[in-house]
């Protein structure tokens, strides 16, 4: 035997018992009520969780984006996953015009595989449908990628033509479509009317992306999904109104799922006022304390599917670009190293329970993106494990984290409790505040179809 | 006195009572339990109901549209109004680029006035809202055009930006805006479809602009109301999700109208299997018999405001143009002699009150469109006026209408009741069977705001 | 002529205009721009308001309750009414067991007939089905009695199944059944609770009444109706719940009818910790501002069909009984002359429209409790009028009053605009603040079939 | 080691893997990849599936009723339950008036203990909470019995009031209140009505009891949960519009839990036709198609939170008594050893997964009434286990059942796959068709408080 893991407390969504644990080869192979001590190592994890490791669905690294690239690199960006207690990774990959989904998929892979330091997979983000590229999602499915997105903003967004054809597509070969809704015609009004009466602060990051802008996406979004009856996960949910427009939808059958980042459970768009307004510029923005509010509530009522962060962080240096305009602020966030203990910390003080942040974090998106292996302390599964010290008190600091960013939102916030410990595949990668890995452990997850919660 | 109608049953949306109307100076100035007949023209409505002249709020007369221009012009549209015992007509005029909405109005005033026959009013349909031409939409109110009317779709409607703009604009200023609420995108997807598979036929027409085409952009159309709690007026709504899209809206206290026409209560999407389909080609196509269910449904419940015809008839030439390719068939029917009788009828069958008749075709479109003089037989209101014989069958045959059109969907059609004769500002234009009236007696009707019902 | 009203502003719930009313023999025969002066009596309405008089569909006059008699009898509630625009009154009988409905209407009608000052209509409170008397539900509809209540609470209340069977018979004669809707059991609890606890006051009437008791009961109520898709009204409707279960029994289609009272829109719960608080205890009790405020917000969905005052005062000595203990105290608050100054303040104040006042206190009661000839300035109904000055300024206390009782809830209410002077049947039975009517000139209104809205 | 199960295929609502479970003292002790052979007995589940034992949260053994006991004792029930893959059965205690509830478990225990073939817990059902009784609930908790009933119905039916203090009483000290939800009144007024009709047979049953007899009552009894934020669960849903009442109760934030049972997923009131039509006749009746389907999209949708038996069978010779009176035939049917299989040939046949199925025959009720000990394949855990063969087919009848009746309603069902051997605590109490448990082994569970789920 490699490894036991002894006395801890293991968690799944509908569980929470006490047991040993065994791993060899990479893999669990026993859960017991005493597995002895004949191993290479022998890990004692009294009063401590033993947890699956957490799936980060939604990243960006080494993401060229307004103008420059995104602060982590795949290894940067890994290395601090497993610093947080994130055992895999889902980056998005950006399809060039003309450029199959495979195509897409080796080009980004080739620069991933090298450098991640725990396990990875990608979505595709679709912008070239036309001259038979449509039919390369299928490709992509029987290469082990089998979800994708589609932007309803920005300049590689595409209309609501190309989304329904999507979906389309997606449905006929047991893929899932991501969305990121937010009303572009209405941003470009907004944008160009604050801009023009020289409102060019953070604040007006927001003001032109309000709730409604991210609301009205969000119902034309399902709209299309519910006209094909096809399923659809919508990224980074942040308003109140999108909550609402989910719960219809799913209780009227549709298999419509929703995830939401811990910025959105957080902050609120009051962090845009403050004078490091611009660093928490990311989109969707943060938006009221009463969307905030839903997006708790959407937990506890099971409207949320998954926790992921959007992990996209730009330099101090890169943000202030925009310090006297707005849309010059590169989007996005750090958060990759903050998801897990930021929900563990949730459910560590009662706000939710263990079963429900391991059920968000890990079981959900292993589950729902086809990672067969991962999202659970389970026989047979891949031994992605983080060992947790509830009673551990841990304020973020930058200087703390791993990322290769210079700041970080999440700078002072306390957290109650904190993992102790990562493994990737059985091999020990984060222990006590130090990354242990390696550059290149990470391997290509090799998915099976997307959907079926 | 001019005229005495005696011992008629005068219908309102709230009453039914035995009275006589007198008339003066083309004014109701009295209703009485006897009026003598101390007048220049007494006529006896014994067994007869005197009704107000209905308000047709949607019709595009000398319309240019796919090629051509629809086959009845100011003069032929208003002639069938009054036969048909409508007494304002509402015309829409299509903005040119870089017009002002006031000379938009004059361009069109100059063509209709010499050639009404009953009153008329104008919406402007908005396309160019640049270089401060939104602020033109506030001299229109001024000069008694309180709405507007955006299209979603065609190469003439406006992007989702365009029309916040126009709902801010007037809910700055007392204007309604009026929406033809389609999905151009999902249309363009399908129609190259069926196109590209050789599926041509009037079917096709409503394949490619089914229930959810229509859904979504209703659906979308109400959120951007919402979102500035501006008031919405849908145009032809004709499908269900759309029904109750204007339900759950009008539940969360949002004022959002609905209007529907005669061809969209009486035909489903079943009429283009027909070989003579194409005739009934408009946009959006009649639906499935739910949603047809759906709107009698609305219109017990209060959801539907209006009745209109969106009448936009062309000639059986043009209609075949689009024998082998339905994108070729100019979209439009008639209607515009027919809702009245239509509507009626329904009343006298039992499936809805008189009252609610008159409601949705003469009451509500004049007091939510501003013309205070119109919509009831009331002491101090123009004598429009409708002598309606409830004892009378009818079957429509397009010999027996008054358009120049030379065919109706509404061919073979039995009415049960039957206008008897028409008064327009107390000037006979119409009376059994025959059209009195004369080209140029109809006047542009100069409106308060809009949208107070 | 009898009498014309000159220059006055009718309003009906859909019209507003100006125009001479000409009454003879009772009834409104001509309404026209200019009536002339030829008349036995000519008044001058100019800046006035001509209104169809009040409807109070809710009285309980000379009733035994609570060991005692309301104070009111006929004739002082009816004058009370006039003198408030009130000119009709609905009184409740109380049937007693083993009485047909015709008996206990006659019984009732002979103590009414002598009395009343304004005409009068009878509902029937049924207590006894048994033996045949459910038939006389019918003999009683024949009659001119149409409607029906039953308590869900009081020892003269009925159980769901003898409730269950009035709205079947009910419904199968045209019949309309209203309901007292609140849990008995629950108040028995709770009643017994504070008691046994020494809680006294008359905030623990409210306490032991509080918003879910009512609430369960309207739903009860409602799912009986649903059960037979038979027609319901609510009597007194005081909480939020209540007003959301009619909404959805509404959506659902079901004819669902509700009525509040002003008291239930002007005061909250909090009255009741007034030292005078014992005055206000009625039942229903008033609730807490959230439902104070969601019945105005009803008013304006068009949720509320009625407004009725539920007049049943008793004098200070009577209230005084349960100082020390608020199941002592009579049940009842005075209101019937202040319903229509109230309600048309808030149109005067722009709460509500005038034509919805007028629409909920006159026109909504007549039509739905089948009285043909009232709820209008219409030719042919009866000349029931109220002259309505909106720029007088009114105080409400108990002095200026005209019932019999003591004092009033209403004491130190302000009012903008009063009733200058009301006509019953044209006879002119108030003016400027006096009654000028007589005892016995209010005739019982033989009714056609109820609930025909 | 006792007992190693050998590679077969564990379910867990949220697992489905291969590994082999160990088994010492009665509890499991280990889930491995391999492990080994090394115990006094090893069985091969290849193929097979290995699940939690069931818990029927829902029997009356041994029940007096309708003036006869139920034919299965505490013997028979839990021999039958046994053989029908369910390893816990909560039995229901009827209070007598003046008896305490830890008396009232006393009593049925010292019948029980001596019996059980299965462990098994008890449900009191409340009649009397006069003179401190209703504190005693408190003491039951503590004695390890956290759940009540109320009946709504039948003459040891409690008021609403009763209901009211019961549930206030159980929010207080971690107990739950089930309710038997239909509406004494009006099934009283529908039989009288019946009988007096001549209208006898068993058709009249469910024609005394229909949809709305159920739906009222469960949206009052989640009235008064509401009232009071506690929790409810509804034993035995079996109508729609009960269905939409939880899940509107739910949306909401209400912890309402519903139960339902096979019958009323299998029969409709059809069956009530059947010449031997009484047999099927328990309270509530089987409903029509629209409820029947209902309850399995609310399976789907999570709103049914368990399913259990009802399991209260009579003889035939006592099903007799009622040929010509239903009101005479004893209420209850068998079901005790068809639940899990019915459910699991459900997600044999791809109805429902087999997690799902887990889910709601034994995590949940598990989970939900504090049987720590039990519901999972879990290290720890009692070691309640089912082999299941989900490739065997088996045809219900009677003969092969092990219930002491003499017939079954679900003669000649079908289902796919069924269990092959139950162990009770490690100790194998069934295998291939044969009962091989003991009498007395089953142990009273001491459980912790109820509605944590």
């Amino acid at each position: 035997m490699d490894l036991i893991i002894k006395n801890g407390t293991i968690v799944s969504p509908t569980a929470t018992f006490k047991a040993d644990v065994c791993v060899d080869n990479g893999k669990i192979v026993a859960i017991t009520a005493d597995a002895g001590t004949d191993a290479d190592k022998v890990v004692d994890a009294s009063g401590k969780m033993v947890l699956p490791g957490a799936i980060d669905a939604h990243t960006h690294l080494a993401m060229p984006f307004g103008g420059t690239i995104s602060s982590d690199d795949y290894y940067a960006g890994t290395r601090a996953a497993a610093c947080g207690g994130t055992t895999t990774v889902f980056d998005f990959i950006l399809q060039d015009f003309g450029e199959t989904m495979v195509d897409a998929i080796k080009r980004r892979d080739a620069l991933c595989a090298p450098d991640a330091a725990v396990d990875y997979a990608f979505h595709v983000a679709v912008k070239d449908v036309s001259n038979g590229l449509i039919d390369t999602i299928e490709d992509a499915v029987n290469y082990g990628v089998s979800s994708f997105k589609v932007f309803m903003v920005y300049d590689f967004g595409v209309t609501d033509g190309v989304f329904y054809k999507v979906l389309e597509k997606a449905k006929s070969c047991g893929a899932m479509i991501s969305v990121h809704a937010e009303n572009k015609q209405l941003i470009d009004v907004l944008t160009e009317r604050y801009l023009s009466e020289g409102k060019t602060s953070a604040w007006y990051h927001y003001m032109s992306r309000p709730e409604f802008v991210e609301g009205e996406a969000d119902i034309r979004a399902i709209q299309l999904a519910k006209s094909l009856d096809s399923k659809l996960y919508i990224v980074h949910l942040a308003n109140k109104e999108g909550v609402q427009a989910v719960e219809r939808a799913r209780n009227e059958g549709y298999q419509i799922y929703a995830e939401t980042c811990p910025q959105y459970l957080e902050f609120t768009s009051e962090v845009y006022k403050r004078a490091d307004g611009r660093n928490f510029v990311c989109s969707p923005p943060m938006k009221g304390e009463e969307s905030r509010l839903a997006l708790w509530e959407a937990i506890k009522k099971g409207l949320i599917t998954t926790i992921a962060t959007d992990h996209c962080p730009f330099r101090s240096y890169e943000k202030d670009w925009g310090k006297d305009d707005f849309t010059k602020i590169p989007n996005g966030c750090a958060g990759i190293e903050n998801m897990y203990p930021y929900m563990l910390s949730a459910a560590n003080e009662g706000k939710i329970t263990f079963n429900k942040a391991v059920e968000l974090c890990s079981y959900n998106p292993a589950k729902i993106f086809g990672c067969d292996a991962k999202g659970a302390i389970e026989v047979g599964k891949d031994a992605d494990i983080v060992i947790y010290d509830p009673t551990k008190d841990f304020t973020i600091t930058n200087d703390k984290m791993h990322s290769d960013c210079d700041h970080t939102i999440w700078e002072g916030i306390k957290v109650k409790g904190y993992p102790e410990a990562t493994y990737s595949r059985g091999k020990l990668v984060f222990k006590d505040g130090e990354f242990l890995g390696e550059r290149g452990w990470g391997k290509f997850i090799k998915r099976s179809s997307s959907g079926n919660l």
